[in-house]
């Protein structure tokens, strides 16, 4: 059975939410909503399309009683929206991004990426497109929606006023403060998250954020995230002679930077995966208790290792999920000369090697950088970082490599055991009757992590969209039934215990 | 001092050999017969004035006495010339090639590469063209003409004219029968040599070969090259999972192809840049007078050091010219995904290396592959060659490279202590007065090797061009005082005592 199949008999199963049931009561409604915020290009550089998303959004906040506003920051507004809820004393606020991935129009298969259609199931699988989407009365779970962030992350945040008016109509509403900020920038990096923050800390005050972005896990069991892994590339390059030269007239004794960079880069991990760069693991533990958690996740591990043709996996930790509390080092890529049609008898005059590595919470960026420093020289290097050697630094050092670090991303992390935390687990279980998957850290990078660390209060991501969205690549899509389910989930998350 | 200018005041040193002399007297029709030659195009794969060469040559070898004909082949002609000595026993084979490297004409300071000019010095150092090559009637040492195949391989062969001419002037004519072949297919790879040999055995029947190809020791004194490193390569490829992976998602767990290739690579050399190849030095000695001979050639390494920006060398051998004799690995090329602007993060599908192992007399390509390819194995992987694996392989090997090797050609070396190759070396000391330098195993390769094997007899290489002849490059180069040198360093060669 695939993962979708099983999440689909899983579905069936369950007893329907009763705001997922007002959601589908009310999917022509929800469905043409859904359409029109998608027919507004969103990509973050569209400065005058982004600000009318802006707008379209803040007026459906409007229109179903919230208080909302745009917040005007260095980059794209943010839509901010409030709703208070009578004696309550706690907070919660909503994340979501109204931004979307850049597009490249010619790799989608339909007139425009903000022109959305609809498809009696998965283009891939060789789905048929449906006439008159925002116009039908009734729309089966298989069918998709084809357009720009229909799934990352526009969606969700239609998901949030289906959930409103869902409460409203049951007279249930939350018994917590509601506030949503919404980013238009996230796909670009999310650059003006934090510098927002001093000027509108009031209004971003909470005891909890749910991050409201990402696919739920394939059995489509609800899916609480409580965080994910940081990022650092380090480009390295290692140097040979000052010009290529001949293999046959100086191999064997001019140095090849291929192969010192081969030797640099085993020094760093075992054949098991694991790194051995001293103290990369420093300050990370899990407790029995951890591990059980990580156990508890249904990954189909047998599953992706026939999807991927791998005949191992590292041993970095027992499982993948326990792999993910680590941080990782992974060759993203590899230049020297040419190889193929092209490659010559020659000794390449340098070697480079893209690494990428991320992070966790136990691992900040400036450690690990200093670190895999320090591993470099432990293995006779004379290093220099972002720029060139000099002839003279390279005819002086034995060996010499440059290093360029980039792109440093911190990891974050909420503990699971947070009250509020367990609040959010025990009202998903309450509506839905079965334990939600709790992902520890996720093993992706979110812009949002610097933004969270600086709030100072916790986050847990709660995940609605089909995970074969194509998030990011063309023809990104939304299935219908994952839609109206995210309806349940948000309702029963915003309903958590006070 | 630069190796060159060392070598002009050495040249100047020198007693006059007379069939420089002679060279230097007759000097306008020998460059205006050099010029001839060059003006006709030679790349191999031009069939029709390769032939038109081959038959401009063949005349000159008739005008100084030679009977020569035109040996047809499966590919371009051979030249073949004889002149028999009276009473001699022995015979000396010139091997020599009249066909240049292709050209790229967009890349030279010329009209044509086939239309030769004069330069007043290196182009590279600003030297101005000079009208009238081929109509002066003096011409000074630092000239150059720039054409291609003038110095590879041109003009050694209008100097064995030349030397034949000095010798008929001096009534000093070898003790040796003379047998001239020329190849047309050598920047091709010779690949109609050795089948040629079915056919004309008789003709190419000798006591010694004479290799008239390659540049002189930069100190100009006269060169004997008694051996040549084979090749081969073999290009490696690692795989990863079976498409790229989001290094987030998956980093720690899916195993990197890049990591796995450098771990292979580095197992393959030590930090002292020698072999770790069970085997790959096997049968190579090197006795006291092997590494006498070794040490006095006269290479400036700190030169070398300089010259290329590197702090240190591969210790495979004492020397550059001892760490020649051993066969070496050789990392050309590296590819895996992308580097630098467009590097993504993902765990690649695959990582690529293209290897080259030269060869030496005592390891075959055939060898070499075998222990290879044991190596990769025993390193734990499950190898397939000259094909992609299967997805079903790469599920069920914990590893799995893939690897073609291509290009092999073996090594040849003629013992120096060969009675032939001790007369030819007393016959260039005796007439320059100092010993020759004698390179036991010179670095690269050269695809006569097969054709020596083939023949049986020794063979011996005197080159005697500039060595900053920018051979197979754009602006092909002959330094003339290079040029009349060798008319006596080819005459004092074919002079050997009987």
């Amino acid at each position: 059975m695939t993962p979708l199949l099983l999440a689909l008999a899983l579905a069936a199963a369950d007893t329907p939410q009763p705001a997922e049931a007002h959601a589908r009561a009310n999917q022509a409604a929800l469905v043409r909503e859904l359409v029109e915020a998608l027919s507004i290009p969103d990509v973050a550089a569209d400065k005058v399309n982004i600000r009318r998303k802006a707008e379209f959004l803040r007026g459906r906040f409007v229109a179903r009683g919230f208080t909302a506003e745009i917040l005007e920051t260095v980059g794209n507004p943010l839509v901010f929206a409030e709703m208070k809820a009578a004696g309550a004393t706690r907070t919660l606020l909503l994340y979501a991004h109204y931004d979307g991935q850049p597009v490249d129009p010619k790799g989608w298969k339909q007139e425009s990426p903000f022109k959305p259609i609809l498809r009696n199931g998965k283009m891939d699988d060789g789905a048929a497109e449906i006439p008159g989407l925002g116009a039908l009365t009734k729309y089966e779970d298989d069918w998709r929606i084809y357009a720009r962030s229909a799934s990352d992350d526009t969606s969700p945040i239609i998901a949030i006023l289906a959930a409103i008016d869902a409460m409203k109509a049951a007279k249930t509403m939350p018994a917590w403060n509601l506030k949503v900020i919404l980013d238009g920038e996230e796909e670009a990096g999310s650059p003006s998250l934090v510098p927002a923050i001093s000027s509108y800390r009031n209004k971003l005050t909470a005891d909890l954020m749910l991050i409201l972005d990402g696919p739920i896990h394939p059995t489509l069991r609800p899916t609480l995230v409580f965080g994910a892994r940081g990022n650092l590339t380090a480009e390295v390059t290692v140097y040979g002679p000052k010009m290529g030269l001949h293999s046959g007239h100086y191999g064997n004794w001019v140095p090849n930077p291929g192969m010192r960079l081969a030797q640099l880069l085993a020094s760093m991990k075992g054949e098991d995966g694991r790194v051995k760069i001293a103290g990369y693991y420093d300050g990370i533990t899990l407790s029995a208790e951890d591990r059980k958690a990580l156990a508890s996740v249904p990954d189909d591990e047998a599953g992706l290792i026939k999807l991927f043709s791998i005949g191992s996996v590292d041993k970095v930790g027992a499982s993948l999920q326990e792999a993910l509390q680590y941080p990782s080092l992974n060759v993203r890529g590899l230049s020297s000369s040419y190889v193929g049609a092209l490659a010559r008898t020659i000794i390449p005059d340098s070697a480079t090697a893209a690494i990428d590595m991320r992070l966790v919470k136990e691992t900040k960026g400036a450690d690990i950088q200093a670190k895999f420093l320090k591993h470099v020289e432990s293995q006779g290097f004379f290093v220099v970082q972002n720029r060139d050697a000099t002839d003279e630094e390279r005819l002086t050092h034995p060996k010499t490599a440059r290093i360029d670090f980039r792109g440093e991303t911190n990891a974050y992390r909420t503990d699971p055991s947070d009250p509020n935390a367990v609040k959010l687990t025990k009202a998903l279980k309450d509506a839905f009757g079965v334990d939600p998957v709790r992902i520890r850290t996720s093993g992706g990078t979110v812009p949002i992590a610097p933004f969270i660390d600086a709030l100072g209060f916790p986050a847990v991501s709660v995940p609605t969209v089909n995970f074969d969205n194509n998030q990011h690549g063309e023809n990104e899509n939304l299935r219908l039934g994952h839609f109206f389910r995210s309806v349940g989930i948000l309702t029963a998350a915003m309903r958590l215990e006070p």
